[in-house]
C-alpha cells in the first residue's frame, strides 16, 4: 500500500462522520457492526420489476397473493442521479461508482471522479483491513457494475483494460461471464498470482479455498428463461460465500443480477421475469447465510430503472401473469429457431404457450420475412400486447429505486437516501483500520 | 347507531389483533396512540411522480439536489391490487375502499365488499368514538376516494346517490369541488342539519366552528398550473385542521391531491408537476400541524400509479426540468386559447417558454386545424418529446406505491405492506370504543 492510498483512506475515514450525519442517520439506530457485508444489485430493477415479479409468482387459483423475498426485506428507497454534468438519469457505471465509492460521477465513469481521478472503493477499504472480497454476476465480470467495485477507469467501454486491471485488485473471488475478455496470456497471469481458474459451472465443486476466477460464458451468462433453470446466480453466490467466509476477518461480496437490465433494454418482459427469478433465488441464498451467520449484513438495491416498465398498458387495467408464466423461451431464442424451420407457426405458438390469432400470425409472418431481429421485435410486441405490459424506452429512467436489507445495522438503510449514502453507510460499518 | 353496526364494530375490534400480527408489525415498535390521524392520498402518485417532483423542484444552478417533503417522510411501500375478480390493477374506488376499510373489493366499489355489502370505514369507527371527521380534496367531494371514506355504494358512478348519502354520514368537514352534484334542495338539507355552506375560497375565513360543506368548483378544482397558485389544497387542509382540532376527542381527516391522477390519465406532465406541488404544500401544512401537535399521526400514500410515467424516454438518458418549469399553463388551456386567436404561434411559444422549431410548428398547425383536443394532444406530445417524459397508458398501472408517515406510531408503516394493512394499522390506533 503506497502513501497516497494511505492518505486517501485516512481522509475517507475522517470525512465519514459528517457524511454520515448528512445522510440523516437516526442516532437511535446505532448498529452493532457486521463482520461481513454483501451488497446485491438488481441492475435496472426499478420498483415496477419487484411488483411485477410478485404477480408473476402469484398462483391465480388462490385468493392470497404471496409475498416475495423483496417484500420481506424492503426498508427504503434511493435516488440514483449521476453528477450534475450527466443530468438526472444515470447509467450503470455512474451508479455503480456511487454505490462502490459514495461519490457521484459522470455516466461512463468506473470509480473515477468527474476529473477522472480514482476514487477509493469499499473493496479497497475492505482489503486494507485484511478482509476478503468477491464478485458474482451474470454479465461479463468486467461489466460496469463489478468493474466499479474492483477497479478504476475513465470509461466502462475499456473492457480489456478493466479485465487486465483485475490482476492487481487482489480480489479473492471473481465469478460470472466474460471469457472473451480474458485471453490465455491474461489467464496465465491470474494463475501465476495463485488464482484457480474454471470455465464450467460443473467445476464449481473444485473450488474449495484460495483465490478463484470463474468465467462461465463468452460474454454474459445465458438467459434464465432459456435455461429453464434459475439457479445459475444462486450457485455462484453460494460458492462465493463458501470461499469468502473462510477469511476470519470477514468479507465484502458484490452479487449482481446483471441481466434484469439487459432484458429491460430489450423491452423483453418474459426474459426480465426469468432474470428476476434468478436474482430472487440468489437473494434467498444470501438470506439463509445471514440467518446462519447473524454477523452478516445484506443490502440490496438497484442501480437505476430500465425500460420504463409498467404493469398494465394502453388503457387496460390488467396484467396477464398466466400468459407470461407459459412462455418457454426468450423471444430471441424463439425467433432464431422459428427462422430456421418451415412449420414455424405451430412452434411459435407452442413456445409462447397460447394460440395465435390470424392477425397476429400475419404480423409475425411479415416480420419473419424481414429476418430474426424483426421477428424477435414482433414477438415482444405480441407478448406486451397480450399481457398488457408497457415500456417507454430502450434506455434507463430516473425514478428512485428500492433498498432492501437484513442483518446488523439494516435499519441504517431505511427511509429515503441517495445511492451515495448507501456506500457511505456500508463504509462506516467496516472495522476500524489497524495501525501499520 | 343500530345494533348491526355495533356488532360490526365489535367484530372489527376483535379481528384487529390477528390482522395486525399478519401485517408483520414489529413488536418493538409498540407505538403510543395518536389522538388525531390524518391520511393523505396522492391519487395516482406512483414512485416516478415523487422522483420527478424532486427534479422538477431542483435548481439546476446548484450542485446539490434538495430533498422534498416526500424524501423526508418516506417509510415504506404498499401493494395496491384489488380483489381477485378485478385482476392486479386497481381503480381508485377499490383502492380507496382498501384504505378506508382494510378490505379488498372490486374495481368500482365504494366501501362495499365483493358481494356489495357495506364495509365499516375508519370514519365510521372514528364517529363511534366521538371523534370528528373530515375530507379536503381537489376533485369533486363525491369522487371515488372521499366517497369510500364517507359512504357505501355499489358503484363509484352513482355520483348523485353518493352526494345525497353524505347527509347521513355525520362528517364534520367536507371541502373540495362538486357544486354540480349538490343541488339547492340538497344544500338546504345540509343547512338544516347544521352545516355552514360556502362556495368561494375567500369565504373560508367565515368558517370558525361547527359543521362545514365547502364546494369551490362545479366539478374538480382548477389546475394548479393554470392558477399559478399552489395553495388551494393547503388552504382547505389548514381550515379542516382548524375546525376538526376543536373536538377534544380528536379527529380523522382525509386529504387528497386528487388531480395528480387526472393529469396522469391525460399524460400531461406539466399539469402533473403542478398538482404534485399543490399536494406537497398541503403535506407541509400537515407536517407543521404534527410538529405543533405531537399527538397527531400523518400517513401519506397513493392509491395506485397512473399513466406509466417515466423520467427519461425514447432511449434518452435525460429529463429536462428547466423546460417543464417554464411552462405557464396547462396544455388544455393553452390549446383552448390558441384556437381562438390568429397569432397563435407566438402565444403558444410564450406559454411553453421555449422557441418552436419549424417541424414542431407544422405539427401544431396541422393539429390546430383539427380542433382543440387535437391541439392539446399535440402540445402534450411536444412537451413529452422535448422534456424526455414517457407514458405507457391513459389508465392505471399495478406497481407498488410509497408510504410516508410521521407522528406517533409512524414506524408501524415502515417496510412493505398491502394497502389493506394501512387501514388495519390506522384502525388499531383508534381509541378503544366506550361502553354504551
Amino acid at each position: 500500500m503506497n502513501l497516497t492510498k494511505t492518505l486517501t483512506w485516512t481522509i475517507s475515514a475522517l470525512v465519514l462522520l459528517p457524511l454520515f450525519a448528512a445522510a440523516n442517520v437516526d442516532i437511535h439506530d446505532a448498529p452493532s457492526r457486521p463482520k461481513n457485508m454483501i451488497i446485491m444489485i438488481g441492475d435496472g430493477m426499478g420498483p415496477a420489476y419487484t411488483s411485477a415479479y410478485r404477480y408473476y409468482q402469484d398462483n391465480p387459483d388462490t385468493e392470497e397473493i404471496e409475498q416475495t423475498v423483496f417484500d420481506r426485506l424492503l426498508v427504503g428507497m434511493a435516488s440514483t442521479y449521476p453528477a450534475r454534468k450527466s443530468g438526472y438519469v444515470t447509467d450503470s457505471a455512474a451508479s455503480a461508482t456511487a454505490l462502490a465509492t459514495g461519490v457521484k460521477s459522470y455516466n461512463g465513469a468506473i470509480s473515477v471522479d468527474v476529473d477522472k481521478r480514482p476514487l477509493t472503493t469499499i473493496m479497497q477499504m475492505a482489503k486494507a483491513r485484511g478482509m476478503a472480497t468477491g464478485v458474482a454476476v451474470t454479465s461479463q465480470v468486467n461489466h460496469a457494475t463489478p468493474a466499479a467495485f474492483l477497479t478504476h477507469n475513465e470509461s466502462r467501454r475499456n473492457y480489456d483494460e478493466i479485465a487486465q486491471s483485475y490482476l492487481s485488485s487482489d480480489t479473492d473471488v471473481i465469478l460470472g461471464g466474460g471469457q472473451k475478455f480474458f485471453p490465455e496470456a491474461l489467464l496465465e497471469q491470474f494463475t501465476a498470482k495463485g488464482y484457480q481458474h474454471i470455465s464450467q459451472l460443473s467445476q464449481l465443486d473444485t473450488l474449495t479455498q484460495g483465490k478463484a476466477l470463474g468465467l462461465f460464458a463468452e460474454v454474459q451468462m445465458p438467459w434464465v428463461i432459456d435455461q429453464q433453470d434459475s439457479a445459475q446466480l444462486s450457485l455462484l453466490t453460494q460458492k462465493a460465500l463458501e470461499l469468502l467466509s473462510q477469511n476470519e476477518k470477514g468479507f465484502v461480496l458484490l452479487v449482481e443480477g446483471s441481466l434484469i437490465d439487459w432484458a429491460g433494454h430489450n423491452n423483453d418482459i418474459a426474459s426480465a421475469m426469468g432474470e428476476m427469478h434468478g436474482f430472487a433465488n440468489a437473494i434467498e441464498v444470501v438470506e439463509q447465510f445471514v440467518r446462519a451467520n447473524p454477523d452478516t449484513l445484506m443490502v440490496i438495491t438497484a442501480d437505476h430503472n430500465t425500460g420504463g416498465l409498467s404493469i398494465g398498458a394502453n388503457g387496460e387495467y390488467a396484467w396477464d401473469t398466466a400468459l407470461l408464466q407459459g412462455i418457454q423461451a426468450s423471444p430471441a431464442t424463439i425467433a432464431e429457431q422459428a427462422i430456421a424451420i418451415d412449420d414455424w407457426q405451430a412452434f411459435v405458438s407452442q413456445q409462447l404457450g397460447f394460440e395465435l390469432k390470424q392477425d397476429e400470425l400475419q404480423r409475425l409472418s411479415n416480420a419473419r420475412m424481414q429476418g430474426k431481429v424483426a421477428l424477435e421485435t414482433s414477438l415482444k410486441q405480441l407478448i406486451d400486447s397480450r399481457s398488457f405490459t408497457g415500456w417507454t424506452t430502450s434506455g434507463h429512467t430516473g425514478g428512485d429505486v428500492q433498498v432492501f436489507a437484513a442483518g446488523p445495522a439494516a435499519d441504517l438503510f431505511k427511509g429515503n437516501q441517495d445511492n451515495t449514502n448507501i456506500a457511505e453507510k456500508m463504509m462506516s460499518l467496516l472495522p476500524r483500520q489497524e495501525q501499520p
